[in-house]
């Protein structure tokens, strides 16, 4: 199972650190780049092509701002891109949502909360879990994890 | 190849429709249901659980409003879900979106952009392709025709 | 009198124990719950099953981001929901105000402001005051305590 | 049982009709008219005093624009305000539904969504629940029927 | 020339006192008190009748979230009434802006922006200046000096 | 009594005609004139100093999209100002809302709502009445006529 | 002198068309293309080449939704890039314009107005008469009729 | 090459300096200064007229809130002027970006996004880069080094 993590800037590894977290823990293969869709076109699509080549089977994109980067690798690539809308400056990550989510057809983009690359490493996971059992499994038994611990703690607390 | 189209209420069917014809277009075999996360949560419970047993691989969600329908199904199943924020009323549909874009970890949603249902068949047709290479052949084959035809359209025209 | 807080992560315990402090101060007996609409869907219709038959009578439920929690509730009881929209991230709060007072009819939440669960422990104090009148009777002594208090405080100040 | 509906203008009768209906449905009585909090605030006061001596247990207010009418009516009794937000002009009804909600404690008012009349009329019902067993039932019913006439509707559609 | 200055809670003097700076430079007798739309309706209505016998002929209101004491005020009298949005919360005071600025005819405020307290102020002394020619002497004394102020640091700069 | 209505094209006079019908019937004396702040400054500061010899007390200036008009007459002038912010395009007026209301200090205009051009010409009688109490006269028997009719109309409806 | 004209759709060619009208009449030579940043993303590459080839000074490229194309263009070529945001579904052109204006450092683009296709082409008017004195002064003439012709329109007017 | 640096307040020389910062990298003179075009739009127009007479090739505003100092210039000139919304204040900087950009023909305003005054001089130097060839030239080295700089950091990272 093999997956990348792309991001146009060195500011953005914080939140997308998150998503490498997830990977490892799943056993997901991750390369992570640092390429710039408006900075470095050409080498973004040498990238791309790299990555095609090793067989890598689903892409996370972080940006922020006017944040291109998701759409562009789509539109280099069939892979399943999801895109990480960041936050930075006033507008909240408003901005970058609305540059990630409203792609036009037939060239879309998997958007999912702003920062929240954690939920894009999980998105990943399930989309890896369509073809690898073993990835299924994992996912369940996490969630299943997941839910006997929240049973634990939600008895009824004092606040 | 299985995909299924769930939206929350008939007058959605016009949007959604166009996620079905992508799928017949690259012969994926579609169930399509009306159901309401909120008032029958019980029905979509079930409907997931029919989903699973039958072997559905992605599953498209299109809602409006505070459009839950994505998210819940999310929380019931590791299909990956791609949530259609659906417009309606006068706030253009940016409810729906970030009612569908905001989850919480380790619950996604692949969000696509407002009324955008072709665009989520097209990411559920890339998800296929993962696992299926003669959905990926298809896809390449579509892009291709696509970029002659573009080049085609693409002379000089007159403004 | 008997009413329930129901939250979905122990980061918002902060904002919503304003509403056990109201409860507190109005005699209304209360039970506290962190439990979350997408990762422990049957936990949390357990839950509200629990607080049926105990007889609850008012729920108020917290929820940040794609704040679903009030709503998937709401869809799962008759008692009344009282939605808190909890502001994380940087779109203050309009994500989970638009989650969850949106709701599509006839399942209703009443919103209140966003963080404002102070608020939303005086509206079920008057819910409860619909059938209680010693409740009416508090709640129109406490507002005739503040504005007497008011009246002292209001007095000529220098700016 | 008793409910009372009241809006600024005659132009929002269209949206809140929708309660009246709902109101009938359920055989709550109902009292509706038209008062402005700024053009006659003197009248609104007299309204709201008759209101609380003929019994009503429960108000819906709508309003557009700078909507403060359910905040002023809120701020003149104890009897729960359900706050219905009406759209008019290029904001959607961004701007009353802000200015419904948004109350400051402790006066709150229960916002619905905007042009949701129905919905303010059937949270009105569960308020009345709390009280009235023969309306826990009723409600009971309608959403029992809903949920078989839904499970009807559900099944495969062709889109 | 007399001026008043309300707002709705202490928490908000930090903005309103620089309204009172700017009545003080300008020779404006000015009372300033805290009054609650909300909480203390009846002693809003009071206040008003006092400030219009005492001759009060410029009106500062200010208020944050569902920011109703501008409106509510200008329903109660004929004095022109500023109303100061603040922000506070997350939204920015665009919620206390637009629930201030939207208000239906024939009941009109005057809103400045956000947290500009001190527009208020220049512009109340703007509406003093039809009527008085000495503030408008005052006003136009200040702006020539702005102005020669202005003039004198614009040289160049380096940065 | 003298006003001027000022607006930046011809398409914004079905809107601010509103604020002269107001002005006729109240008996202010009203010039009009299409000028832009973008297209003619010269022509704008020549106007503006005509309607300073000539007597005039309040300005209401209408604008739409970046909406610079109402505080550029602001920046020429220090009689008060009174902006219209007018939608056009898709964003319904809160472009030209935020460009007229958010003035620097010590340059104010006092914003009403968007397309609200009736409620600026009341705004502007009642800074008229300040000055004059025929007006003050005139604005208090229109206000006690409408709360006469408003009362007669506010009987119960049926919905 | 010579521009280019780049739209992803047909459908924005009502929109574009304005920019070639302006154009034509400052005489400024003109191609106009429909090529798709996402869609043909190579053709776009290439068809920037040739306009560098051909001498073309500067670039108008419009775009809806997430608006992509103005920054992809300016991340190929040095040639300054005017951005055309294009309104389309219910946000009203805020996600185009956002999706333009908002690009990183060192690659602007030159965002105008939603929909405003004629002030790019203005502006790359503007941009040309740096270097030609002749589109200098035929800017300078027509701003000089437009004075005149605004002049002798804006006296004063019936409302 | 000449170019003018111009924002309305010293507050936001933090910001702006990152203009004159690449300005210096690029060999363009520059004049900055400190006008505000409400405060002292009679210097801010003689400010224009002397830029005119030394040569100026382009203008770069910054401002904030109702930022009009950009449009209020360009209605001013014919040298092509760059906007850049200066955030400050609740609402990001979106009143100012909606301020710039939002200009009526035939005046138009180049924005570039939020507080990113670098990018308003990149894309002056791009404009400059149409008459001066050798501007051209370092702005191809400038950009060759960045992408030689980029494709040496963009190797595979730990995150």
């Amino acid at each position: 199972m093999k997956a990348a993590i792309i991001f146009g800037s060195n500011s953005d590894a914080e939140i997308m650190k998150k998503a490498a977290a997830v990977f490892r823990e799943f056993g997901v293969s991750c390369v992570s780049r640092v390429v710039s869709a408006h900075r470095s076109p050409e080498l973004l699509a040498e990238t791309i092509r790299t990555l095609e080549t090793d067989g890598t089977e689903v892409i996370i994109a972080g940006a922020g701002l006017a944040a291109h980067l998701p759409g562009v690798i789509a539109s280099l690539t069939l892979i399943p891109v999801i895109g990480v809308p960041i936050s930075s400056g006033g507008l909240g990550g408003l901005d970058s949502l609305l540059s990630i989510v409203q792609m036009p057809k037939p060239i879309p983009v998997a958007a999912v909360g702003v920062d929240n690359a954690a939920n894009a490493a999980y998105l990943a996971c399930e989309i890896l879990a369509v073809k690898y059992p073993e990835m299924k499994e994992s996912l369940a038994r996490f969630r299943q994890q997941m839910k006997e611990q929240l049973a634990k703690d939600s008895g009824e607390i004092e606040l």
